[in-house]
């Protein structure tokens, strides 16, 4: 992936067009390159997923739109570290946009769009290691264009080297093209993964972003005492062209495997009994909770009838409800939603 | 309760007051004898559900609200017939409904409320004996007020006889008010139980109703070329007040012990294996999406910070997700989406 992106990089330098600023030029083959850069990033990790898994592997479902795009839906199942897994890739194009999304950015409409985007959620069997998250989008249409994602960490039993670590990493790719965007962006994560019915967080959290464009906004929310927006305004506007931000959403998704992998071989050997997997089957509750009522790309996938599959993916191969439960003071399943499941500086 | 609800009928008569229309008047005590009919309804369903299982029985949280009001969550698990089951009631008040209710219900802004409510969910451990849904509720805002409710069966495993009779029992409650009530409570029930990014009905539906008052009109939403909106234009405006809706209210809640005890009875000795549980649990899987991403009651409660242990009761206590999985061909399994998940006459 390095080479080929620094080709693409070079090859692309000459062809820019303007739009509607200086800074908001877009190289001709933005729609190319954006989508390689996803399909890409799910290769890598589905190779890289099945080395470490070493029992299953991923079955691939290519399928296609009938309006105009395509996708590759990947799932690992009952692997040996995996209990179930998916790794997305799409490319989609259109007449018009959703309105879900024409009303946060209505000068999209009219417009013909692309959109292509990597998501993943995985779902380990032991509870020792952690369910993770990622998801990288671009958006284009008519005058506009948007790069979107991150990636969050929701483990199920506490561990603060992991959680430092998983941090740690995506700050050091984020710091290389800008040292506000790690505080930024883990502060945006927080204020999205969070289920107000429960008052929690639902993991760790990461980084998160959205509508990343050439206007110099970081948080582009409506939220304007939130702990990211007050950060956001004091950063105020950041100079970036298309090339600053695909090369930072690069870096981003290039950082995946070196955060997530080492968290799986320090606890993928941890034994563990009915108690913790009752107690991880509780936690995807929670996870089934937030992205069916919060989630941004469920909803929206949803509501405009993308591949109902493909969206629930996402979905825990097993979760657990029950009424009011409360884990026993001191214990780890205490500690976990008291200490852990709280916004904190990791890093 | 038969010889209450006289007794209540009886006393009210002579206290109705005037409110917008003739047939617009509701009794001095309509707030009291609403919630009473509710908290009995509660009281009767788990009575007889703890004599049925014979060896779990509820246990009660009794829960105050600081702006007014209070309730009863009665939870019953790992019983002999129920895995889990929860009964809720609830009377609240306050000075102004919530903005998802008032979006529906203009004329009721600016006005204090009033609103009580049963509402139920069962889920058996034996996958031949169907999961079930009850709910009524009354509201009442300055010059408006309303009954809504319901009741429908979602089996796991396909018995035209359970589905006639759950079907007939209601039907039967219905009629005894208006020939019109089932044909139209019916279809409403199939259009409001859908699973829309799935193509599927929850269940086999049963009876639903909602803004039941005095205007005349059965059906109250904003289809109008859906199956019921169709069937109500036809039968037209139907002359009631509020004592008529009440005892309605009233019939089909005393109709759900006899539309849903004999099925249990029939089911719960049936053997099962792994294979039945698997398909239970996968079904369960459609019962969280229809309750997080469509159920009205849910959705409003979760935004309105109500209490979310006793909203999320009706969630299973175990449930799966596979992606794309599909029933083999001619299995009882596919039996049930392709024939008994349609909506159909059954009666």
């Amino acid at each position: 992936m390095g080479r080929h992106s620094d080709n693409s990089l070079q090859e692309s330098a000459n062809h820019t067009v303007l739009l509607t600023s200086p800074t908001n030029t877009i190289p001709k083959d933005s729609r190319q390159r954006s989508q390689q850069f996803m399909q890409n990033l799910q290769d890598e990790i589905c190779t890289a997923l099945e080395q470490l898994d070493g029992k299953a592997s991923f079955h691939q479902d290519h399928w296609e739109r009938a309006e105009g795009g395509e996708g590759r839906t990947r799932v690992i199942r009952e692997g040996r570290v995996f209990e179930q897994g998916g790794v997305n890739f799409s490319a989609v194009w259109g007449n018009s946009l959703p309105a879900s999304i024409l009303a946060q950015r209505p000068e999209a409409a009219g417009h013909e769009f692309f959109a292509t985007g990597t998501s993943m959620v995985l779902h380990p069997r032991n509870p020792y290691v952690p369910t993770v998250h990622l998801n990288y989008r671009y958006f284009e249409a008519g005058p506009i264009w948007w790069f979107g994602g991150g990636a969050d960490l929701t483990p199920y039993y506490a561990f603060k080297e992991d959680a430092v670590h998983f941090h740690q990493t995506l700050k050091n790719a984020c710091d290389v093209h800008n040292p506000e965007y790690y505080p930024t962006f883990k502060r945006w994560c927080d204020e999205y993964f969070y289920l107000r019915h429960r008052e929690e967080q639902r993991g760790i959290g990461g980084i998160f972003f959205d509508y990343q464009d050439a206007s110099g906004k970081l948080y582009v929310e409506s939220q304007t005492d939130s702990s990211v927006a007050i950060y956001s305004q004091k950063v105020g506007n950041v100079a970036r062209n298309w090339e600053d931000i695909f090369a930072f959403v690069q870096s981003c998704g290039q950082a995946f495997l070196p955060a997530y992998l080492p968290i799986v071989e320090r606890r993928q050997g941890i034994e563990y009994g009915d108690r913790q997997r009752n107690f991880q089957l509780y936690r995807r509750g929670r996870y089934v909770e937030f992205n069916l009522v919060y989630d941004r790309g469920t909803v929206f996938g949803l509501q405009t009838k993308g591949r109902t599959e493909s969206i629930l993916m996402s979905l825990p191969p097993l979760a657990r409800w029950e009424y009011c439960y409360e884990p026993e003071a001191g214990s780890p399943e205490a500690e976990l939603t008291e200490v852990f499941l709280q916004p904190r500086d990791w890093v």
